[in-house]
């Protein structure tokens, strides 16, 4: 065994230290170590920072007790869950340093190489760092542990860390107390035992099968039964109240039992599935939030906190959320469908957003979540979005396959405005004159499109096939109705509209669609919050259709 | 410098190698420094994938290419391109040893410890690995290059890599060919220079205007505002969406917060109340039904079968029906407010519709139902009527009170049409010309007033004086509310006015009364219909503002 193998060996998590000082002179050779680590790009994107300061300490502490409080729920097992109650995870406040490690998310923002197919590179080689700094702590006969039980969020509210600054965790150091046995606490305990080797195997072939590719356009041909339209319309109006006084509700009530082919509709498992995923135009600042959002309101999604958990558990409606292809790696144990495509698309602004493959996957994504809803017997289907950044990618699709200019597309979106709205026209126009491929479908979706509005549009043209009754959210989910018409414009007969939002944009879009949406409530947030929100309306509508008395079930005069 | 040092300084990202073999040792020595590395929660979740195949190194080529194109795409400054398209960035083919790294996300499915902040602690652990591999083969005198320019997803899938492996990348392992004199490659060709020391600073403060405590309410503990709408404001603005997003969502929800007095409001026992009243004007033919439907609706809704028992089925609201007036004997034990002043009003073409004292008794009936329905604990109340020919006395009203002109303020009704309308217009003008009295409000009143009506803006008042929300139907309704409103202004705080009709005269009695409805769905029923319709997007308004999550309880960016 090397002098290296030694080193690499001997280094610990280290949970249990001395009172003994840590010189100065150790941290600077060990900081040293770690800036001799790789730096994707040369992007030195890495950040130290020091914590001596009781206070400082007792605060993180206080974080990370809330935070393991949350880990011990986790577990069902009462066994588990004792056995780690018992297990010391940190020496927050017993480590003479605290030390973060953190790295710039803003060297993205330049021309970087490396991370053209992840930005995650940036994070990678910080996490380099980290190792380096912990070999030579262990060089140098100190030891360090890393604390990753924490919310993030918080912990760089505390610490006043500017939103650009992504910490990896919280390093304990100082002079270990113990080497547990020359293994990892863990196993020392009997939590789990490390496996005696790694695991390693040789890729021989490459998977020749790898491109998939079906082309299927739906093509469904509704025929209009006059008859039954005939008998319809008498039930309706055969209803105690005058002829058409229930105005849109009475419209809705036609349209339901004519897609459900039944005088007496009824709604079955309504669902809503919101789509998120990223979008590469986000880093040119098109969005007031930073892309990181998306995959935190995935979070608030899947926790029950958002307005669209609200509005469902108001409504009945059941809610799936669908990784379209958000810029993170949610657990697959999550209550989440996996759909990603890839970690956002690129930015439109010079190269195509996706790959033709990934189109077609979207399709496919797309195509089969909705067939796995309308298998659960589901009737009733609205879709919702979450991206950051893509108001722009649906503005651009709007432009291009309206003919409107680019101005009359635009919105502030979640919250843009002035200046910035005029740079994100500029950007957008810019785009699409940087756009040199043909006015053909396929192409123009791969350039700019977005996974989840991909997406929806092929959920919503499968909904079609499986003759659910489609609730078309806002601005963006019109956009994705919007392709699905393009592809198949008898959907419009399925489709209700259930919002117009304060997007400016959307209410052109809503009259090129010949659209009359039931609610105007300046809703502009997306999620498929006007989907829930006007639900009751059509609930409304079956009910008076199957419930109402008739004039002559009520033995009143006719006029 | 310790012999660690040298070598953490000297490991390179390689992208020259000679042509020598790596014999099988120094990877299996190499693989066992990976498998030293840590292991959150000790996973074990690292995986090896070895490649020595021609065919498919040049198929990892193939795609490191075409991402690479995409990179050099991403800089628009020319000579950054130029520069970028030289440099050497893979030796995929050249490299005698291929080697994937990856991280085997399946583990999060079991409980892992370290993973509640952030799953990422999973792959971090394997890119310690790799550092670690880096470190050993530099030490046996070996290279590596880690390539990240790749579409990860066509990646695993040329590589037939399970969904739940993710690989951090494609490493090419050999014997160097240049150290490039002792620095990274980019800085000896001059992309950049890395900096001299690490970045490192001391953190000796927390920041206090964190929120220490996640179960607190944020506003509260930091600020002293007494002021109770800046706190309703600041609570409705916390909420996981932009600020504003839920547009008339939100104002309703103010409102219902102010009228209630908390922050938390909640809907308790909300009931819609039916006045009913016959009206001597149908004598003369301004309704397309006889009089006699007025009893006959109200039979209706006392057997269950008629819109507004419907809607309020649908929505959990109580109802309850009035007989304010209707010119017909109910027999006293039905299920019936009994609040009758007459059978029907007289005609006013010609003589006042009601006495004075008929005017004051609707005063107390509207009161004293009110009241009633305020002691059950309701602190929500909806309006509606039935009254065949109470459009005409409506529209008198609205004229006289708004100084509108007759034309402007007469609609069809439950369905009057062209000549008929106009017929109605001529009478409503000549019974306005007909009066002789003062333009003073109880004599107006008594003169043209319905029982309903006057019952209803007297129930208005009465809701207002108990702090509950009052819930505005169509245009009858508005025009009780008119009255309600010129005895006080103040009642509008608490007016919710649930829709516009189709009734042409009730957008301009809208506007007149500033006031914006929540629906637009041309209904004309009365009833109490729109309130019915809409009262669940007021229960909307609700669930948002108590049980959506706070962006610091869900630890989300502000923008």
């Amino acid at each position: 065994m090397s002098y290296l193998d030694d080193i690499l060996k001997s280094r610990r998590d280290t949970r249990h230290f001395t009172n003994d000082e840590v010189p100065d002179e150790v941290i600077e050779k060990a900081l040293q170590a770690g800036h001799w680590a790789p730096s994707v790009g040369l992007t030195d994107a890495t950040r130290y920072y020091i914590i001596k300061s009781p206070d400082v300490k007792y605060a993180v502490k206080n974080l990370f007790l809330d935070y393991n409080k949350k880990a011990e729920e986790l577990t069902d097992n009462p066994e588990q869950k004792e056995h780690y109650k018992s297990l010391k995870l940190e020496a927050i406040e017993e480590a003479p340093i605290g030390l973060i490690i953190a790295y710039d998310r803003s060297v993205l923002n330049q021309f970087t190489i490396g991370t053209v197919g992840s930005n995650e590179a940036v994070k990678f080689s910080s996490v380099c760092a980290a190792q380096n700094i912990w070999l030579s702590l262990t060089e140098q006969g100190y030891g360090m542990g890393w604390v990753s039980i924490l919310d993030y969020y918080q912990f760089k509210k505390i610490l006043d860390l500017p939103e650009n600054i992504e910490p990896l965790g919280y390093f304990c150091i100082g002079k270990p107390a113990t080497n547990y046995d020359n293994q990892p606490m863990l196993q020392q305990l009997h939590w789990k035992q490390k496996s005696a080797t790694p695991d390693c195997k040789e890729i021989k072939n490459i998977n020749e099968n790898h491109v998939l590719d079906s082309e299927s356009k739906p093509q469904v041909k509704t025929e209009i039964k006059s008859d039954f339209s005939t008998l319809l319309q008498n039930k309706i109006d055969s209803k105690t109240k005058p002829v058409g006084a229930l105005g849109t509700l009475e419209t809705l009530a036609f349209q339901m039992a004519t897609v459900f082919e039944t005088l007496s509709p009824k709604i079955i498992n309504p669902n809503i599935v919101v789509f998120a995923a990223d979008h590469g135009i986000a880093n040119h600042g098109v969005s007031a939030y930073p892309q990181d959002v998306t995959r935190q309101m995935v979070g608030n999604f899947l926790e029950g906190g958002a307005a669209i958990n609200v509005f469902c558990n108001q409504n009945n409606i059941q809610l799936s959320i669908v990784d379209a292809g958000v810029n993170y790696d949610f657990p697959t144990n999550a209550n989440l469908i996996h759909a990603k495509i890839a970690k956002g698309t690129q930015s439109f602004l010079h190269i195509p957003a996706m790959s033709e493959t990934e189109l077609q996957l979207c399709f496919e994504k797309g195509k089969s979540i909705v067939t796995a809803i309308a298998k659960t017997g589901s009737n009733c289907i609205g879709f919702g979005e979450m991206g950051i950044g893509n108001t722009s990618t649906a503005s651009v699709l709007m432009s291009l396959l309206t003919g409107f200019s680019i101005e009359e597309c635009v919105g502030k979106g979640t919250g843009v405005e002035n200046e910035k709205l005029l740079q994100k026209q500029n950007l957008l126009k810019k785009a699409i004159q940087n756009y040199s491929g043909q006015a053909e479908l396929n192409q123009q979706l791969a350039y700019f499109g977005g996974f989840e509005i991909i997406q929806m549009a092929s959920g919503m043209l499968t909904a079609f096939e499986n003759r659910m009754l489609i609730l078309v959210d806002g601005f963006i989910c019109s956009v994705a109705f919007l392709i699905a018409s393009k592809i198949n414009p008898d959907i419009h007969q399925n489709a209700v509209f259930c919002h117009c939002s304060a997007e400016k944009a959307h209410q052109k879009l809503l009259n090129y669609l010949n659209a009359k949406p039931i609610l105007n409530l300046d809703l502009r947030l997306g999620e498929g919050t006007g989907c829930a929100v006007a639900f009751p309306i059509l609930k409304s509508a079956e009910a008076f259709l199957n419930e109402m008395a008739s004039f002559e079930s009520a033995g009143i005069s006719r006029k």
